[in-house]
């Protein structure tokens, strides 16, 4: 955040700040038309964003184009309020928003950039495919270094696909789901290789759990993923406890990026204390490596120069930040990035979901029953509360989670938009538009559960066996 | 060194502390000739030695039982003068007396046990062999559990033997081959299984050096190991960077063990701070997991409770209490230790020698020329400044290195004993005692380089193969 330009401000009325938003706009839209280097873009629009967050925290309005401010309530001195920052790191996501995490804010604090439509509209034009709806509704709204991997890949260089997750138990939600189909996307699109990492000795680590269980879990969510229809040719799926015994590069690569770190650092970075076991001060480092392309010599065919694309919510940021960093200091191209939003708690957008809370979301195990009930019973209404009311004043999409959830999973634009403005008017109620979730995802697990079915451990290990994959390196 | 007695006995006087000495010394020889537990006699010895070293402290003399103290010279007013206590950790030996560490100091400081002749005793009718001329002469001193490692072996149950080298330079030095030349010995009278690690990971951490270099070193390394004279369907020899990858139960070890290591405990027993890489600090993980049979399921058959000793010099020690201290807390047997005592440079005893200095000692590559030169022209010198004096007042063996380097490696106890007394009596001159030694070192190290030659790279990579040996688990 060293461009962050909150400390000038403090001093600025809310008139002088108006006008600075309204001037970096015009510079942001001046660069874009004068096609000047996606950096210097990047800068301006994360200055803009950050000048727009200290006009919203100085006179608790949003800043909207040719509406000066007026009728202003100064909240807290003008000064940023520290108490309101929302909490995103890999292991706690907290926002006192009903709306959920202020992404816009994150984008400034982490120092990544937007994916705007320029960005989507390349990658239309890159893949000649229609943008994934998760790309066109914002779900995937920050990235790094997007446009370099786009720059190489309209210049026949490929690159390849790395995301993962941390078996933390059997039992995986319909948010899980989410870097699994974008990434699926993805690789259809664009078709490179993808691995996908099974944090399990990270899940040893944390959790009060045995290794031999760990990797259970590991083999379990493996089969969900592949139930997403990865292409067994393509992807490579690995547990860390199974391929780092069993990789020539793997562990070369982690030992590089732990010399290459501190405690310090990782202290700075992921909170770490005096207390904590060395296995978690050095675990960032294994999340960290299969950003490199020679972790995996049987893809790559030895290669260390192949670039990485990491889609994955921004909790994940913090360990790429520490892996970008590190990169160009052990001679490997830093990892791009596509970060997601956090997927709701049925209860709202406060909390990222936990796997523990069976009421807490839709589960993959879950009946068609069980869905109806905890649709109806849970999901967070943004409606009124009485019927007159909701009438006369409308339901607000922006905390109602069946809606969100619906933005996720309900792929057609047009029926959306027509249930965003008949919730919103107050034409649907709260019931109705959960009928509508109820339908959608009933047939989604059933046909997730269906697959399922048909993955047997012989896939499973087939997924998980390091070998050469459909790519010639 | 919970049962130090140090604290209580500053207020004692002289006189009170030598009957204290003479006293515990009847009590240690009371439990011996009484068959008393080994627990109990190695706690009274060590409450000896400490007593012992009290009365240095106190008086600037070595206690001489039957010699009450007189002409006392007062130190530091009887404290315990800390800036006299030796350095020593695994980067580190450091010490201001020409005689070298205080050995006695350090099993106290270390809570190790003695090897005393009991044990050596016991050893020799275990095995039907004569001890080692290293045990014999005190050149391993200390150990851990060593009696456990015999009563199982009594009872027809096998152990194994882990011993290593930290591969920093292609040069090794005749002292790099005392654990190897021991280990060899205990390999051949016990016959039990042997693995070397290689910490080439450990010299990428620590050193400005490529794991390119890192592992190279190693290969090379191994060659002056196996040339002495290990057996191939014995041993197995791995490099850290290959092993990692290669074996399905060292990871896993090795994640169990830094789960149970905090940062505080790391910072506590080896120095580190929060400026290091994480890489260092959970290094000491991977210098712990071969003392788990389950490192080598190829081996163990999959075994995780066959014990372990580890012959190494007693600067390692801090990695193995840290081993034995998490070892029950992962159900796994704590490992024995044999701990040497350190080889002398050629300068004298006050340092460990460095390899990067090719006068410290005697490499493994020197020409029978260079030993000679080496010997006579900076091989310490306990004689006396003019040859009259030498005749009158006779050489000093404790601070000699020539004489030093002859108790390792001068087999022929008689022979050792007369240069001893020829030195010490005078009748045998500075001159004369280097001339013996370049006589023993010249056709040692000759036949080492004659050996190493055989050594193929085939065979190396035979040795460092992953395979069952010859012995049935």
């Amino acid at each position: 955040m060293a461009d962050s330009p909150n400390c000038d401000l403090k001093s600025l009325s809310p008139l002088q700040l108006f006008e600075k938003v309204t001037e970096q706009g015009e510079k942001v839209r001046a660069l874009k038309a004068g096609k000047a280097p996606k950096d210097e873009i990047d800068a301006a629009v994360r200055m803009l964003l950050s000048l727009k967050l200290s006009y919203k925290t100085t006179t608790g309005q949003d800043y909207q184009a040719g509406l000066p401010p007026k009728d202003l309530v100064l909240i807290n001195n003008g000064t940023a309020k520290e108490e309101d920052e929302d909490l995103v790191d890999p292991w706690n996501v907290q926002t006192s928003n009903a709306k959920g995490v202020d992404y816009d804010k994150l984008i400034v604090r982490f120092g990544s950039s937007k994916i705007d439509t320029d960005l989507i509209n390349r990658i239309e034009r890159a893949t000649g495919q229609k943008p994934h709806h998760f790309l066109r509704r914002g779900i995937f709204f920050s990235h790094r270094d997007m446009d370099q991997i786009l720059d190489a890949y309209e210049n026949k260089k490929s690159f390849y696909l790395y995301t993962g997750r941390g078996p933390s138990s059997q039992a995986m939600h319909v948010g899980h789901l989410i870097p699994f189909m974008f990434t699926k996307w993805l690789q259809e699109v664009f078709d490179v290789p993808l691995v996908i990492q099974l944090t399990d000795d990270e899940k040893y680590l944390w959790k009060d759990m045995t290794i031999k269980k760990a990797y259970e879990y590991a083999k379990e969510n493996a089969k969900d993923i592949i139930a997403c229809g990865f292409d067994i040719n393509k992807t490579f799926i690995f547990s860390d406890l199974d391929y780092l015994g069993a990789s020539t590069g793997f562990y070369k690569n982690i030992v590089k990026v732990q010399k290459h770190v501190t405690f310090n650092q990782v202290k700075g970075i992921f909170g770490f204390t005096d207390s904590d076991c060395i296995g978690k001060i050095s675990f960032p480092a294994i999340q960290a490596a299969p950003s490199f392309s020679s972790s995996f010599p049987q893809i790559f065919n030895g290669k260390d120069n192949i670039q990485c694309l990491i889609p994955c919510a921004i909790d994940q940021d913090p360990y790429f930040r520490m892996t970008r960093d590190v990169a160009p200091r052990i001679g490997q191209p830093k990892p791009a990035l596509l970060h997601s939003v956090f997927f709701p708690a049925l209860q709202g957008a406060q909390t990222k979901m936990s796997a523990s809370d069976p009421n807490s979301s839709i589960f993959l195990t879950d009946t068609p029953k069980q869905i109806k009930t905890k649709i109806n019973k849970h999901a967070f209404s943004g409606g009124r509360d009485t019927i007159e009311e909701h009438r006369k004043y409308g339901g607000n999409c922006d905390v109602d989670v069946s809606f969100m959830y619906l933005t996720f999973f309900l792929e057609d634009d047009d029926r959306l938009e027509q249930l965003r403005q008949a919730y919103t008017s107050g034409e649907l109620l709260t019931g109705e538009l959960k009928k509508v979730l109820i339908e959608t995802m009933q047939p989604l697990v059933a046909a997730h559960q269906e697959r399922r079915k048909q993955v047997t451990d012989e896939i499973v290990n087939q997924f998980m066996t390091p070998r050469k994959l459909a790519f010639e390196f």
